[in-house]
């Protein structure tokens, strides 16, 4: 028997066929190009489960899962709402599985993210965990008693919209001061970027003009470390920020743990875990902090498709 | 067969005996006398017990619930650490159930009173739901699919320790700009005697003082509805922090709905909801805020021993 696990992207379809210890097999990637369209989307993904199983029967897939970016109704297979695909309402397990005769489980991608980690990586074997994962944007992630927890709609452990300063700066989602608004990759870049506006000398200089639309974490970990104080600046403040997010996080869930993941604290992990957690040590309840672990995220790329994998064998519990 | 919902207090303990249908059939109430020390206050509770069964066999008792200010091990029955209580890591209902052989089910009181408020208040029948306790301190309690969600340590449920502002007042738990510190009864007293001090004009010089301890809400309604400009802005500020809160939990937690209590919404509850809601479409995400509920709690002095009884018949059929 397998298991298929699929991380759909805005941009790419990545997608692997498992055995039943949980082996990847196979895999398989392919442009999602979402500009294309409702249909061609769909297409998209029949073409990466097509190729996964072209050695084997279908029918010894036991279920699919798959992590889609966007607000997931997951008990009814519903995406609602998605910004980088062209689906609304769309009824995707309901296609899935009336093509191909297998049930599927979806989640919302950073969800499902987490579940991988849950189950295969950093927070394997914990019940009450925590993700936090800054990129771009900061998502979360949040599992109880070992599950995913989604809230009345599928929209729950929006963590990068925790307010960190309500007069802060104006965020993608219309309110003010969110983490995501202060502490993401883009709020950063916005803030190196005016600084060297201002003429403040900096190495970053070096690799970011006012042309730059992306934050690469190299580039600020190199600079870091020539110990350039624009570079400190902006990580002391950016993991105080994070901390006190985590920190109100920590109150009101009280978890095992907290896994922190993402293109910049993969690079930067060990230098940022330190000052996100002293932080978090001066914003939260002693009891709450002392009985948290502070952990870093292991499955890099792959999070989404193990989480998927995980979400197809608990689906297929249900 | 009946059950006993016990309110345990810092100062007075409140107990009721009920039927199977969850009528309260008698209630007794008696001091804490938490000074005495750790067995007197085990000795009050079994005169609560003692008052409440003495009409019936105590065999026809399925089961116990208390509710227990502080932090608590619901699982194993241990009271961990309560701050009004001559008890630390104190097994509770394994005295309880060695002296009158009933199991016994304990939680933290604000949790309680929110089981209380789910099962036979303003949030009955809800799955997901969100308790907001504004007193003295301000507690909170989560309830996820029906039952209450206590974390890793029992401490889950902090709401009152959510940073409003990280360069806020000192709280009690050390941190800074904690919710508690900037919208309890207590803050909002504090901030009152200083504007009062300092020389501003407001009708509440008649019921406030130096000396002042407690903040009535009856003073704080009379004055608001006198168009008092302190009142006016304290209800105000205090609104609006609550719902900057209140819209980080909505954007973690996405539930159906929130339930207020505390002796100042239930009070001033009509006039402090469409405020706090105002603030909190301002901060959640937009389709998180559609999808939640925003209700004044209905028990008052109940909950507690209403939500005792909720642990009773829940733990009992676990």
């Amino acid at each position: 028997m397998y298991y298929i696990g699929i991380d759909l992207g805005g941009t790419k379809i990545l997608g692997a066929l498992f055995n039943e210890e949980g082996d990847i097999v196979k895999k398989s990637k392919i442009k999602t190009r979402a500009a294309e369209g409702k249909e061609h989307v769909f297409s998209q993904i029949t073409k990466v489960i097509d190729e996964l199983v072209d050695e084997i029967d279908i029918k010894e897939v036991k279920a699919i899962g798959a992590g889609v970016p966007g607000i997931i109704d997951g008990k009814n297979g519903i995406v609602v709402f998605t910004p980088n695909l062209p689906w609304e309402n769309y009824e995707l397990t309901k296609e899935v599985t009336e093509k191909y005769g297998i049930p599927m489980y979806i989640g919302n991608d950073v969800n499902v993210g987490i579940m991988g980690e849950r189950m295969y990586g950093a927070a394997k074997g914990l019940e009450n965990v925590i993700g936090i994962f800054v990129g771009t944007g900061i998502g979360g992630g949040i599992i109880i008693e070992g599950k995913l927890y989604e809230g009345k709609t599928g929209a729950a452990g929006e963590i990068g919209h925790i307010t960190i300063d309500p007069k802060g700066p104006i965020c993608g989602c219309g309110a003010r001061g969110c983490l995501e608004a202060i502490a993401s990759k883009t709020a950063i870049l916005k803030y190196i970027k005016a600084q060297l506006l201002r003429g403040r000398k900096s190495t970053l200089s070096e690799d970011i003009n006012e042309e730059s639309t992306i934050l690469k974490s190299g580039h600020l970990k190199k600079s870091y470390e020539n110990n350039d104080e624009l570079s400190l600046e902006v990580i002391e403040k950016m993991c105080e920020d994070i901390g006190i997010g985590t920190s109100s996080l920590m109150n009101i869930l009280n978890p095992e743990a907290i896994v922190f993941g993402g293109g910049i604290i993969e690079s930067l992990g060990e230098i940022l875990l330190p000052k996100i957690k002293k932080t978090a040590r001066q914003y939260a309840m002693p009891k709450i902090f002392e009985n948290c672990e502070f952990k870093i995220a292991e499955l890099g790329d792959d999070a989404g498709i193990m989480g998927a994998l995980a979400l197809a064998q608990v689906g297929n519990e249900l």
